[in-house]
């Protein structure tokens, strides 16, 4: 039976490698790198990295691969979706049936934590439903972009006993602050929707480029700062050719 | 300046622990671990392991404490709360100015990642307000419960796209499933509250002892596996003397 590891490398930090992530590198035959040649592509140059200084198996190869792009949202958002999932599923496969022995061991590298707002675990499932090659499975989890964000703000997720959402961009502007938890999360934001909330008093914590050299924080009331957090973000995409942020919504006051 | 690192060390693997919560440990002059001489208590034990095995540091010494116990919430739970915070304070204070020298090192070791259901950090902000002992704060982010209860079910956290509400035993049975997230991660449940749900055809993904040698997991229909799990939780925290666990529940069907 093959088996299929499929490990969290932290959301920037190759400090963020986990014993466990480590272990899991050194024990597949074959790293699987997503970003086929993507030269400028720094997020395919941390994977790079991360195999550089902790692979120490002698044995292990890595097999870099293309992705494909995502079709632009029409008609539906998830008939889109399950195309693209279904054309990962169909490159995972191969890569599985090709790449690796009937007893051979693969790793995904993933992105903060294989569970949060990742697909690799969906394909993979949709590879084994489509019934042409077995494997066994081990999720290795990672450090987030959420937990990366509050150890940068040095702050809590949540107020005590109290819940926390972890919401979208595109959630946000439609659903406004939650009413069922004092903080949110928001991830997968092109947009700054935070712009887009009417509570001026809200308090945000800002991060983008989490854990790596380049790391931007800012925190303040939204009313302050909303307007800079959009400059600065703009900017810094322009400069770097892409942006991840993530940040932290909370009302002010309150056990603060 | 003193300096004091917050360091989460994971949720119950020791393999948990990121290369940067390993080089954290290996900074400070001084550990600071809870729960002075509870030989039988695992989570103290697994902090003292944590020590063995990761610190390499010969100069470092570790300074055992004791938490004091929470009073039974009365009259109000946030005035219980906040007496028992301050007395935390007053112990951490006394650890920072005796057991560590002007410029010295300590760290704290924090179960899971700070940021999560922790009062580590609100206490040493406390601490820091108290005005007594000024100190440079650094957090070391962990893996959480909810990602080993992830990686165990090799699942995601989230719908595609949806949100997640993180929440607590007793804003579950106070505000049942919200309404706004398809996915719902309850922590700190003494009470299974989870039955007290009125929809049994929920899924429900449980794990106790998570990234333990003890761990439990139990997934299936609310409505089928909701007693079944009672009881599991039952008879284990009898047989241990103590129990964690945390679960996933989310509508049956779709993206599943
Ligand atoms: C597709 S999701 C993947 C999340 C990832 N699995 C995790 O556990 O953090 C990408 C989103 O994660 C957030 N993100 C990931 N890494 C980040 C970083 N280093 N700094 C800020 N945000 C980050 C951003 O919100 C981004 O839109
Ligand atoms: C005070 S909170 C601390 C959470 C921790 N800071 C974290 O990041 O996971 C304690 C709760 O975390 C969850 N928990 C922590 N460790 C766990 C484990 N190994 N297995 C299951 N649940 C765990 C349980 O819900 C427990 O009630």
């Amino acid at each position: 039976m093959r088996k299929l590891l499929v490990i969290g490398i932290g959301a920037g930090n190759p400090d963020h490698m986990t014993v466990q992530a480590v272990d899991g590198l050194n024990r597949a035959d074959v790293l699987f790198i997503p970003d086929k040649g993507a030269k400028k592509n720094d997020l395919a140059e941390l994977r790079r990295q991360i195999c550089d200084r902790f692979v120490t198996n002698p044995e292990s190869r890595r097999v870099e691969f293309d992705v494909p792009v995502r079709a632009e949202p029409a008609p539906s958002y998830r008939s889109t979706v399950d195309d693209w999932h279904e054309a990962i599923a169909e490159i995972y496969e191969g890569l599985v049936r090709d790449e690796l022995a009937e007893d051979g061991c693969g790793a995904f590298l993933i992105w903060g934590d294989p569970s949060l707002y990742d697909s690799a675990l969906r394909i993979l499932e949709r590879v084994r439903l489509r019934g042409n090659v077995g494997f066994e499975l081990e999720v290795i989890p990672g450090i987030t972009a959420v937990q990366a964000l509050a150890a940068s703000h040095k702050m809590a997720l949540n107020r005590i006993g109290d819940p926390v959402l972890i919401t979208t961009g595109r959630r946000l502007t439609e659903q406004g602050m939650p009413q069922n938890a004092g903080s949110a999360v928001v991830m997968l934001d092109g947009k700054c929707a935070f712009n887009t909330l009417v509570d001026k008093d809200l308090i945000i914590h800002w991060g983008a480029y989490l854990g790596t050299p380049d790391e931007i924080v800012v925190s303040g009331r939204l009313g302050d700062v909303g307007a800079e957090i959009e400059r600065v973000r703009e900017e810094a995409r322009k400069r770097k050719g892409w942006i991840m942020d993530t940040y932290l919504l909370r009302k002010a006051g309150e056990d603060d």
